[in-house]
């Protein structure tokens, strides 16, 4: 059986406001469900994704949107936990347990996840910049990339950004130069080679191949993979040139979909710091290894069309099923000002802490 | 494809310890891998159920115990969670994502989970105790259920627990006098009619039909379904009579494995207060609507013998697998001092705050 997505939703990131992780993924799934053929009686699965200590959310998103489904959970599996979700709920539909479930992702600011507090290896340096520093040395080192190509990266997304309400940096000015010499954080990483936390919600309905065949413009999954290397940096760190996670979940899901990088005209990159971007090109199979800036220079690849991480903000639970909806808008032809002519298949690219965990999802208009 | 359970592992629940959640699950899967064929670098999966606040407790463990699966998070779905994670198990393996998953339940004493702080149904009256008692005081002014019939319940599996090393009640002394005379908590439950919130870990492998044909005895899941009536006790006391997630979640158990309740030889029942284990034997549909207390009185079902969340205490996360495992191995032979003879089929009955949410898996030698 096949499976697919309806409809999507994202509310407005936002720094913060004062509504509770369950209210703002049930405002959420209340506008999704204005949008679809389903009819609410019709959804029989609820996953929240969320990092927030808030106990039984699955329940209480449920309570608050008035559905009694058959199953419902909260899954957390740190900034990867978007896509986690999906694959599950993807597992239950494609294990005939459920026929239409839901994904929310909820986050506020203040998420305890922003921190790899866990993460011994690492010292003192327990913000997820210090690893991501460690990256860009070697591929500076190595490959010769530099820090404009790096700033050429965040220009691009928060440039998208601007076509994009609900990203944070909507409506915000920046310029090659203003990145280029923003604030040095870690060596060589700048202020805006980081994305931002913040808040957000956002949701994605998917759906089995006969409820599917009721909706307007279903977007098929092909390929749906994760692979996790371990917890902490000192477990990765012996090759610093790829990501481990991407290169395995990426071959899996590519394996599955029978379609290689070739086919791919558009792509969600978790650019959490500038140079994931370019090794997340390398590691997914677009350019050869230490070629990443290649993608952006020849411009091969729509790439992070909504403003990625550094342009929308970086709600954790939220943001895998952010970056999936955006491939699902542009496949659907719903992207507004953001849409890009002739996409039938993207890919999304999600992670977790050090590159630890990845997942990658192939979708077919 | 049919779905097998291999190997079980619970260790012993403790009122508190230093370890971390990520510690008690990480020494209860590796004494589990050490007796099951499958070797560690076969497990492709790897779910965390859990109520801590503890983050990326999926990768933390797979790094602690060195796999480096396809997939992990952790769920939290309150009481209900460990059976939660073996219906994502049982999916992820089902929809040929996964071949060889562990689920594995850690918990300690002091978890947020004790409380239902969100139901505001409740006005002060946030412990689980409140719901409980209103459900008693129906079920003996309607069916003419007693004080005594609780206490009985309970002085079966205090005694079971003596039998279960693992139990927070091994080797601990009750009586049905030290039981009926215990400190009057909310009318009409006493101490002794409430489960004991504490800490443990328990695990559990779940196989695709190929890896099972490698190991000795495998179980298998016939039926596994969840239901769930939203969050808050308002939502579902227009029915004092029933728990209508049991209800509905044992229906469609049944419905899958084309058993009957005359099928099931012996139940784990969520007893987190007495008077839901007569409710449970009736929603379940092995007595008739009022009359739970037969069951008991009649001996026609192994019922709680590890001893239920009464006798063995209930670590959140850890207790849907902990009465799973109690179930496998009763059908593999392997419960030593508890074995009760001539189990062919058994059922699992897990539930979380106010029966609002309910998972039914039956299993077959």
């Amino acid at each position: 059986m096949e499976i697919a997505i309806d409809s999507t939703n994202t509310q407005k990131f936002t720094k913060a406001s004062d509504f509770t992780p369950a209210e703002l993924a049930s405002k959420s799934i209340v506008d999704l469900l204005e949008k679809t053929q389903i009819q609410k009686d019709e959804i029989d699965g609820l996953i929240v994704s969320s990092s927030s200590n808030d106990l039984y959310l699955g329940n209480i998103v449920s309570e608050m949107i008035g559905i009694r489904p058959k199953f419902s959970t909260k899954v957390e599996n740190l900034c990867n936990s978007g896509t986690s979700g999906i694959m599950l709920a993807y597992s239950l539909i494609k294990s005939e347990l459920c026929n239409a479930v839901l994904v929310t992702g909820a986050e506020k600011q203040d998420s305890q996840g922003n921190k790899l507090t866990w993460d011994t290896s690492r010292g003192q340096y327990d913000m997820p910049i210090h690893w991501a520093s460690l990256y860009a040395q070697n591929h500076f080192r190595k490959y010769g990339t530099t820090e404009e190509d790096l700033a050429i990266v965040s220009l691009k997304n928060h440039a998208s950004a601007n076509k994009n309400k609900n990203a944070l940096f909507y409506d915000k000015q920046f310029t090659y130069s203003s990145i280029i010499n923003s604030k040095m954080m870690v060596e060589p990483l700048k202020k805006f080679d980081c994305c931002y936390p913040c808040e957000g919600s956002s949701s994605i309905l998917l759906l089995s191949e006969a409820k599917a065949k009721r909706t307007e413009v279903p977007v098929w999954i092909r390929g749906i993979s994760q692979n996790n290397q371990g917890a902490s940096f000192g477990s990765i760190s012996n090759d610093l040139d790829s990501i481990i996670s991407t290169r395995i979940a990426a071959r899996e899901a590519f394996e599955q979909s029978k379609l290689t990088p070739k086919h791919i005209d558009i792509v969600e990159i978790h650019d959490a710091f500038t140079i994931l971007e370019l090794l997340a090109y390398e590691d997914l199979g677009f350019v050869e290894k230490g070629q990443g800036r290649k993608i952006i220079k020849e411009n091969t690849l729509y790439t992070n069309v909504r403003g990625g991480l550094l342009g929308c903000g970086h709600p954790i639970g939220a943001t895998g099923i952010d970056q999936t909806n955006e491939i699902v808008l542009q496949l659907q032809g719903r992207a507004g000002l953001r849409q890009k002519e002739g996409c039938k298949h993207g890919l999304v690219h999600n992670m977790a802490a050090a590159g630890t965990s990845t997942t990658v999802i192939i979708l077919e208009k």
